[in-house]
Parts: structure tokens; sequence; C-alpha cells
């Protein structure tokens, strides 16, 4: 018997229309290097989901590669980037933005959120230090969202995230690596417009989201790294066959498919999230999106993994670990029952 | 009337094999970050296509960035890399060895080659020259084959190259983003275990042998970088999904592709220089691999430019310029055919 | 009336015997870039001083420069340097470290100082974590001495700390900027030969000890970088009169000099300590060296300012806030006196 | 017998007017990280040499540090400098500009210069390549003034490089680490008025002028980067005893001592390339400063190395080499006395 798998929402290929696009497309010939149709396309169809023309979108490869390119060429030399401290890219990119020469500056978090008044108090504080032209200055906010727990900011919280930044002038950057996961959740309160609004730039992740590797790199047009395409080439970060990227993206945004593919995760990890309930299980952390995180007796561990896959997360104790459950496009009603059956 | 393409090897998406190959496997469940099983499965391939036990093989998604990776894990920090002038890591990169910290030290070439000799005087001087310690030291030696005007080392070249790279203890890096057509013409006088056995790092090109993305970066054991996949994570070079990179090399290395999809692209290069010959152009280089260089005048560019595509390379003088004319796996007889009534 | 100092360690000049040999060797020919006979001599009587010869001594200029180059030059590429969360290099050094590629990792302080069980958890945490991989390696430990907050670790707790780092094989490095007043405090149970025998790399702060600048690097041999004098004039480090620093160092530790001029500011210290406990201000900790931290009124602040010149440390409450008095080799008995007449 | 020195014009400390400054404000506390009353008058002096308000000018401590913080503060990321392929920071600084992510785009050299029409057409081409967002962008001209060889812009060839610069908008930088001994040159056209207007940005050097370490940096304020002082810090370049560097350059900007400085090397220099033309000797090259480039027979050289010190330049052919003698603000008639006895 093949083992089901909720180890993350990357353990399977192309959404079946991402893969039917890149296949349909295959034999064209096409321009490299991001200049092809299809890039255009997806371009276009973003800044409408997005529902403005102010915007420049950008198609990248991966998550950490993007998070640091979007960063370290809006952040001046001297700039390091503000993140709660359980953000990703202070814990587990490998030190890719120190990489490129900048420090993260971690504030505390609150289920992996940062709230605006840490924030306020923050910048405040750095600018009446009497020393602070010895430190590194803030230049950006770094927020993910969902956040690394599955949490989601209310539109309220992101306002007032926005508020802060724009008051002191410095973008609020939004990592969307499952951001169709949050925008599909109950919990959520804003679209994509809302999110295009409040934050200064972001990124729209697919590997996450059914594609085969790509995330769309959007900035307010003031923030436009100048000569974006030749430093994401500096950092090799440029494909040749853009249009690997465009194609996906232009299916990903073709037909509310990016929206039904959050919504079937969604609707999976709700399912998932009862029957955990149901039996009684202990939840490290209350998600509404498509990653589950329960605490499991060390022992359970062992059993369980005879039969399901997913990851570890954390240690709890000596005797219990987090681990987490992840849905996505392809996850099934049968993995659903099978797991039942384990549990 | 569509137009045909002879604008490089990657205008067109992957060869079918490849492409099969990612629909075969698709909604299998995989782990991620290049532990999959199609990633070790081509790992041992092209570890036997290598004939050696001796190195490690790890794929990556482009060209500049395995390049910049490989360049920069395995140069100490005051050591910079020597290539030849026309080498792409010293001009098409933009600056991204430079980005890394290290300098790309230029040596003259010919026809795109640098020779043991200009190799082995710089070197010598380098060591006698007193004020060396405030010189940025030769760590590596770079070149790329075929080269960026399609011409190829000889193994006679190559093992000069190799001896002298050795006898100073600097390792002699390959660029190999079109390693298949070298190996394919009839201008070799060398396999890949050659390639393997004389080189002490190098890459096996994918995107533009059939990939959509894709290259094995192959490193004699001595010089593989610790914990070389942390350091490819922190330059945001990691895909999730690396599957993507594994299926492919698997199909690439599967019943002989890899050579055949050389082979095919070779032969229609060499009938695609018959063409021109035939009519009198005349061309730039003798190139024997899959890219040909052609000088036309600017006129008649813009003539042929309504029936096909093809890649501007260089100006020549005020009245012509240099083109570049490529086939690849998807290059057909009829392309060619339509190419000659166009002539 | 001119106003006294006590505003830091590196308001006036040279120690009158350092600036003597600037001023006796100021018109002898010497070579540069530290090969000169002073700097030789001074590495010389440094190894002395620390009871080995198994260590290397290099002279560089200022605080964050040594500790910049000493922290990059030995980490891999892929790892970062552990730091209690109020050490400098995180905090006061502008990102310096980073700025080299690096990443400061942040453990918890208590008065300034690591300890050697959140050292060892950290390590034993970072190490049984699966997901370590994706993850900043700690390659090396940073410890003050004294510390940001002027206190000092006991030979116990530096042994404990060097034990661990021993046992993970990753050197600890001790930023000695101030470290001839931790020499000479009665609070110190530790000589300088104790403090080479325990660390794996250090430096002897210069510029606050009575140099003009300057501060010298020393590692134990198996942690010296490879051609580092080649890296520090990669990273602009290098003077031409590299004189400047051989002469001043080797005045220092010729007749006892360095001792001398910490035992003075500490005696200086000691006395300006009980001046303001006599007259009931409150210190902010009990630090055993030349910095004192003292938590004032606002309204006061203003009121000394007139009189006498210190630091702004940090903010304590709405009404109140953190000063430092710090005092040197120039600290005079008048200057204490004046001192007392104010407060 | 001592032997007499003109291996460079770092070989001896400092000029007795500068010393002297260094004595007299020896004792008075001064603020840090030149914020003292020093560094703002040298600042002041220094834009009233340049005969005008619009710069802005701050010290560093010595030429490659100055280099390469003044040309990676002003280019962008995606930006390399322009630079005669003889140029100091292309070869002798060891990679410190790379080290900091940007590419030296090499040039050709005639007597160590540039031309503005080498200049010009590599601009003008730089703009029509189709490929060039796939390559460094010229963001600055480097040159050095002296050059490496001693020789000099005349201000025609200054001015013509400025307009060429102006006309792309990209600064023109004047590595000036002898610019005193260009001024005083008979060969000179130009006042440190003239480079200040022809130049975007400059450096002022204080090391090989007279002073024991320090240059000043000088951007024409359209230039300034953002925060330079605290980029200064972050790259290890801050001093916390600034007043060293204004002290120094206070003095220097005195009573005419800079210019001093260099009439009497300049003059020491015309009668050492009288003496070795008397004597028969070949040069190297026509050099009007106070670096002569000699061509000796390696036996020679042994034979004068007995008694005079010089500096290896470079190997000329098998049997012969060659050498720089310099003077400086230290070389005396005697020294001249006892040179000419030993030819």
């Amino acid at each position: 018997m093949t083992k089901i798998s909720f180890a993350s929402d990357y353990t399977t290929g192309a959404h079946p229309k991402v893969l039917e696009a890149l296949i349909r497309t295959n034999l064209e010939p096409l321009s490299g290097y991001g200049t092809d149709c299809y890039t255009k396309s997806a371009q276009e169809k973003i800044k409408k989901a997005c529902d403005t023309q102010d915007i420049d979108v950008f198609l990248l490869t991966g998550g950490t590669q993007t998070n640091a390119l979007m960063i370290s060429t809006v952040l001046a030399p001297f700039e390091g980037v503000i993140s709660a401290e359980s953000g990703h890219i202070g814990n587990h990119e490998a030190g890719a933005v120190e990489y490129t020469g900048h420090k993260v500056l971690p504030l505390p978090q609150k289920e992996g959120k940062l709230s605006a008044d840490d924030l306020s108090s923050y910048l405040a504080g750095f600018y009446t230090d009497e020393n602070h032209e010895h430190m590194v200055f803030p230049g950006m906010v770094y927020i993910s969202h969902p956040t690394e727990y599955g949490t989601l900011y209310t539109r309220e919280e992101l306002s007032a995230l926005s508020r802060v930044c724009r008051s002191y002038h410095i973008p609020l950057f939004l990592d969307g690596a499952r951001l169709g996961y949050g925008l599909a959740s109950k919990a959520s309160d804003m679209t994509l417009s809302d999110i295009a609004a409040l934050c200064d730039m972001f990124y729209i992740g697919g590997t996450k989201m059914g594609a085969l590797c790509g995330e769309a790199a959007v900035f307010h047009k003031e923030y436009t790294p100048k000569q974006f395409m030749t430093q994401v080439k500096q950092h090799g970060a440029m494909l040749a066959k853009g249009r690997l990227l465009g194609v996906q993206f232009d299916a990903l945004f073709t037909d509310n498919l990016y929206a039904e593919i959050g919504a079937h995760a969604i609707m999976m990890a709700e399912k998932l999230k009862a029957l955990f309930s149901e039996k009684g299980y202990r939840f490290f952390i209350d998600s509404p999106t498509n990653q589950q995180f329960i605490i499991l007796e060390n022992e359970e561990i062992k059993r369980l993994q005879n039969h399901v896959t997913f990851s570890y997360w954390e240690k709890a104790d000596e005797t219990h670990t987090v681990v987490r459950f992840a849905t996505s496009w392809s996850t099934t009603e049968d993995d659903l029952k099978i797991l039942s059956e384990i549990l």
C-alpha cells in the first residue's frame, strides 16, 4: 500500500490545468528570458486580479529566491528588514537575506504575526536613539500571509501595519508563498485587491499553489527596482525558458484557477481539522488555512508514519512533537478517508 | 504563416520524452528539495555516464546560477576565476560572479578558447610578482565547451589545460551549457567520461538540451563544497519541487536521450551550414556545433526577419552584422526546407 | 571653564608613551603594509604576553573592522556567529557582519553575558532539528570581555563556554576592545595568558586603551585564515604605513604599559563609582570595569551636561535615562574632584 | 651605514607639522567618530581649497578603503566601474571592488591614462548592444591622477572625460592618492579647484602626502551617498578617534602645507630624474611626478640594493627589470647626493 501524503503542499507536481498549458504550448517557439507572450499575458492577468495598473509584476522561480531578491533590491545598503522573529526569512532560508548583505531585524511575534504596536514602538525608538547612525536602519517590514503557523492577518491588522509603514516611508512586504490558501480561508476578510492596496510589495506564490515552480513578484511602481531583470540575472534567478513561468502563471490566473486551488485545499483542511478534532487530538495552534499543526506523542508519530507522511515541525516537550499536516490541490477525499481510518 | 525559428536552442519547451516523464510522474507524492527518488536516479545515471563514482552531482535550475554557485562556493574569498576574455561569465551574466565577491580574471582568447600556454604564463607570472599578495589570487580556471563561438577544445588542448591546473592545484571548471552539442559534434574527440576525467568540476546543461530548465553540477569529490545544498538554499537556488529537475535529468539520461538530442541538433546544424555555404554566405567563425555565426548585410537582415527569427550577435562593420542561427532537438527538416527557400 | 569629560575611553589622543614612540620613530624609513620591524616586534611581544607561540597576531585599525574581518574570514559561507543579544556586533556596528554575508545568531544575555548552558542547548537543538540544513549553521561564538555593560566573565564561565565550543569544533571569539580594563579589574580572575588559552581567537583592543587607533587580532594557528593579509587588503583594512599600528602596539606591550593603562583607569573608575554611590545615585548595573552606568533623572542630565560630558546609553523610563561615565588612561584625580563638586 | 630610501612615498612617518598638530591636540577631549572640531575644520578648509560649497567631504583611513567605499556606495547594484586596464582598483587592491559586488570594466590605457574616445565608443556600444540588459551597466568612470605610472591628465583630457561622463549621467571619479604631487608637477595645468569642477567625486590622498594615514573623500552633493557615515561604519572604516584624521587633514590644509609637500617632492624628483638621465639610465616612462620608473639590469639591481631601497615594478625582459624610485616630503638633498655617488 502506498502511503498517503500530507507532508506538504509541494509533494505533487503541477495542477492538471497548469500541466495541460505546458503541454499545449510546448512546441511554440517563444522568445527567452521572460519576454514571451505568456509571461506578458500572466502579468496583465495578475494586474487585473490586483485591480490596479500601478504595479509591476515579474515572474521568479522560488520563494527564498523571491524574498532575497525583492528585499535586497529595494533596501538601501545600510538598511535591514524588520520581521516577526518567527518569519521564514529569519529562520529557514539559510541566511539568504544576510547573504545579500542585509540584516533581518527580529520583533516579537504572536501566532506568527507582527503587531502594528510593536512595529510602531520599534521605529519610534530607533529614530530617537542617539546612536542610531551606528545601527542598521529599518528599511522594510516583512510579513508572511498566511504566516509560518498558518495564521492570517485581519484587514484591520494589515491596515494598521500599512499605516505605520507609510508614515515612516518604508515599504510593507508580504510573503505570499501560500497566499491563495489565505485568500480562500473562511477566516479571511481580504481579497487579492485588498492585499495589493495595503502592501507596497508582495509575492503571489505559485510553487505551493499548483505550479511546478514560480512566484509572481509584485511591486508598487514607486518601489520597482531599477533594471530589475538585470538584477534577477545577476542573482542567477533568470530562466532562459522564461515561458516555464509565464505559461504556468497564465494558467493559474485563467478561469479563476488560483482561487479554485485555494478553495479546494481549504475545504480539505477543514475536513482534516475536523477529523483530528473529533479524535481528540491537540492542536498546537488554531490555523484557518491549509497547514494544520498537531501535537503528537512521539510513540504515535512512529505508528502513523507507517501509513501517512507528514512533517516534523518542532519539539514540544520530551515526549511530544509538533507535526504539520498540509493539504493542497491534490488532496483527495480518499486521502482523508484513509487518514480517518488510521487515526 | 508562422515564422520559423533559429533564434536559439531555448525557444521551444521540453523534448517530448522529457515532457512525458513530467506528465507520468506528476501525481506521485515526492519529498522536496532534491531528496526525491528521481533526483537520486538522475544523479546515479550521470555518474555512470561519467564513468566514475568519485564525483558528486547536484541539480540546479539555470546556467548563470550554476556558474555563480559553483565558482563562489569553491573559491576562497581572496581568489578569482580565470576566463578567456570572451567567456560568458565575464560578459553576459550581468556580473553574477562579481556579485558573489569574486573577480573574473580575463586572459586572451582565440576562437573563444583559452590556451594552456597563456594560462601557464599567467600563473607563473603571478607567483613571481613580488606584489602578488595585493592581487586577486587565481583560484580556478573557467572554460566553456562548446565556447561562446560554438568552437570546441580538442582532447589535447583540454589535457594541456588540465595539466597546468593540476600542477597549480587549482580546479579546471567547464561550463557545459551546451555540452551535449559538443559531444555530438563530428569535430569532437572526447566523450563525457573524458570531460569528467580532465575537468575538476563542470556542469551538464539541460535547459539548452531539451529540458524546461535544469543544469547538472558535477564536482570531483575533493572539490565538493561543504554543505553545498545549504549554500544552494542560501543563494535562492533551491526548488521546493526538486522533482522538476530530477525527473527531467532522469529522462535525459535514460535510453541515451541526451546523446540523441545532441546528435539531432548537430545533424540539423550541418545541413544548415551547408545551406548557407552553398548560397555563398560568409561565416564569422567555423563552428562545428549547433550555433552558426553568419555575417549578413544589414539590409538582408531586415528581409530575412520577415520569415525567420535568429539572434543578433555583434556588429561586424557599419553595413554588416554577425547573427546566430541555432538548431536544437526541435529543429525539423521542414524548418531547413523553408529556410532554403528564403535564402 | 572647560568641561571635564567622562564621555568615553576614546575622547583623548594617545597615551604619552605611545605618542612618544611615534615621535621617536617618525623619520625612520620603514617598509609598508605591516612588514616593518615594529610590527614584528609588537607581534612577538604579544605572543610573549599571551604565553604561547601557537598563535598568529595581526594588527588592524578599528574594532568594527576587526570584528567583521575576523568573523568573516573564519566562518564558512553557510555559517553565522552566535552572540548574546546585547553583543556589539548585533547592535552597534551598522550591520558590518551581515555586510560580509553572515548572520548574527542572537542568544539570551544576562548582564551582557552569554551562558554556557544557553549555548549548549542551542547547539544541541540545532543539530537535532530535522530542518537544520535550511538554517544558518552556528560556526562561531562571539563574546565581549568586558561586555557592553562593563561586566566580566569569570574564569569558570569562560572555561565552560570554551568547553562547549571545542566539543562542537567551533571557535570561541572574544572581542577585547576593552580587554585591558577587564584584566585590570579587581573582579577579574584571569590573565591575558588565560584568555589566550581558553579562546580560539580574540583581539586586544588598542583604540580604547591609549592608542590613536589599532587592534591586535590573535588567532590560534589552526584558525588563522589563509592569506589573511590579502583579505585585510581586500576589505580595505590595510594601512600603507603599517608602522602606525606597529609602533603603537610595540609601545603598549613594552614595560608593562598596557597593564598600567588598565590599572589606572580601573582605579579611577573605582573612585568614580564610590563618588556616585556616596551621593546616592542608582546604578543600572554593577560594573567592575571602566564603564559605569548610572540612572539619572532627565532633568539632572541637563544640569550635569553644563559641566561634564558623558554618554547617552538608553532610555530607562519616561523620566529617567541610563548614561555612561567612562574612565581611561587620561582620567585624572582632578577630573574626579571636579565631578565630586558637581554631583 | 643606513641605506637611503626611495622605496615609496610612505616609508617615513608624518610630516613634522602634521605630527606637531597631533602632539598639540593630544590631550584635548574630543567627540568621536568624525564629529570633532578638527574634522569639521578640515572639511571646511578642503571645501575652500576646492573653491566650492557644493561638495561633501569625509575623512577615511586608506586608499583601497576609500576607493571601495566611494565606488560601492555610489554604484547601483547592477553597475560596474570603468577603469583603464592599468588602474589600481583592477590590479593591486586584492579585488576590493569585486568584494563589494561590483565589476571593474577594463578599457585600454596609454601611459596609464584612459582616453575620452575609448570611453565614448564603449558607452555608445554598450547602449546599442541588444543584449546589454544581460551585461554589467557602466555606472562610473575611475581614473587615477597621477596615474599608476606617474603620468598626468591635461586639463583638456580631463575635460573631455568629464563631458562624456556627464552626457551619460555617470560620475567621473578621480583617485587622488598622490594628487598633491600631480598638482605640484610642472606638467600640470590644473588646480585643485579645476579637479573639483571637472570630477564628480574624487579623493585627496593623505597617506602618501605626509599623513600617517588618511584620505579625504569628496562628493559633489548630488552624488553623496545617503547615510554615508553609517555605510563607513558598516564597512569597518570608521575610527572611534576620528580626530586622528581630522587633526592631520586640518594641518595639511593649513598654511599651504599640502601644496608645499607636493612642491618639495616634485623638486626632489626632478633632481633625481636628472641624476639618472645624466648617468645614461633608461626610463620606462616619462613621468612628471614623484614616481620615477627606471629600467635596470638585474645585476645592477643587486648592486644598488646594497645602498638604497627602491621598489620592484615589473619584469622588463629576461635580464632587465622596471623599478620605481619615489620621493616624498622626507626626501633630502643628502639622499640625492648619496644616490649620485652610488650610481
